[in-house]
């Protein structure tokens, strides 16, 4: 009987393979005869399903980000507010090797997206769903009293958003200045200017609750 | 009678000329053959100033640095505290087309350095740089009063320096969110963060100026 290929399958299993190769060497250095040798399957196979090595980092890298994305998503589920975006940051930020190896990913994968429309898009789309979720922590904090009345929301993602990009890049070249303690600096700083308190002569959310970070225990 | 050649100034003109080239076009797609052509040099004499690809770019990159120091050089001097602070993270945010330019052979670099020994101590000789300056900004205002107390010198920045990396790759790949507004609004809310008033039952540096964000004009 012949063999019944389960194509999506097999193109996950091959992009998976690909995505640890890539995060753990980068992408440069690999030719696809290599990547096809190492991970175990015939050259023209790869090649049916990545025809050339945009695909595979495009695959790859939809791949990284789906797995950040559904841990991401294990950590805010039920919280709501600043408590939800310190979950949400936190779990962006460049804690532990892992982390480290897959921001390594991300940089070339930054690097691709400048000139290919296709990584761009990714990029883009990926980016704008972390947005739209920080936006609406920050709307709830604000609602339930807890966001500085001085803090722009709209500004507020951007900052958050551009910080998160910005420490992928220091944990990889500048390690030394993105260790733990580093990060949780990071975290307090930001927290601490959203809950800040309100400003002589603006408006008079004085009731806003002072909460402290929390961290909630993780099972 | 032979010609005499300036090598130095030989290499600095070659580096110049690719330096132009990688920031407007990328540095993947270019070979040498093709860089000697459209910079009018024969390949021979480009490979003997740069053997090969990586040590152009690490020529380009110190030099494409050097312009940014100088220019941030001639916006800080004379200034102190936060005031030369804002300047400097100012001439940092990619303002305008010319700087996107950059940060798109900035984010190149990056993607090389992390597998490059030369190239990352380029880049953080370059970051330490900033970070010394940023970090006498700070003690400055401490000084004068200007600083916020609650502000930890080493996280603001630490802060700093990664939002300014950020940046440039947002500048690149999400420009819509990287408008002169949003940079605008990013330098406000940082000051706003190291100029805030003291919380409740801390130091008491109530007396620090609460100097509105200086705008000095620029000649």
């Amino acid at each position: 009987m012949p063999k019944i290929v389960d194509h999506d399958e097999r193109r996950r299993e091959i992009s998976a393979a690909i995505t640890q190769i890539i995060v753990a060497e980068g992408f440069e250095r690999v030719t696809m005869r290599e990547l096809a040798a190492r991970i175990g399957f015939a050259h023209g196979v790869i090649i049916k399903y990545f025809p050339n090595k945009q695909s595979i980092l495009a695959a790859a890298v939809t791949q990284l980000y789906s797995g950040v994305n559904e841990r991401l998503a294990g950590q805010v589920e039920g919280y709501r507010g600043l408590e939800g975006l310190e979950r949400m940051f936190r779990a962006l930020l460049p804690f532990g090797s892992e982390a480290v190896l897959r921001a390594r990913a991300v940089i070339a994968f930054w690097n691709y997206a400048v000139h290919n429309l296709e990584l761009s898009a990714i990029h883009r789309e990926n980016n704008l769903m972390w947005r739209r979720e920080f936006h609406r922590f920050l709307v709830e904090a604000r609602e339930d009293g807890e966001l500085g009345s001085h803090v722009d929301i709209d500004a507020a993602v951007n900052r958050i958003v551009v910080s998160s990009a910005g420490w992928q890049m220091t944990a990889v070249l500048l390690p030394e200045f993105t260790r733990a303690a580093h990060l949780e600096q990071e975290l307090t700083t930001l927290m601490e200017s959203l809950r800040a308190p309100e400003k002589q002569g603006m408006s008079p959310r004085k009731g806003a609750a002072q909460v402290a970070p929390s961290e909630a225990p993780i099972d």
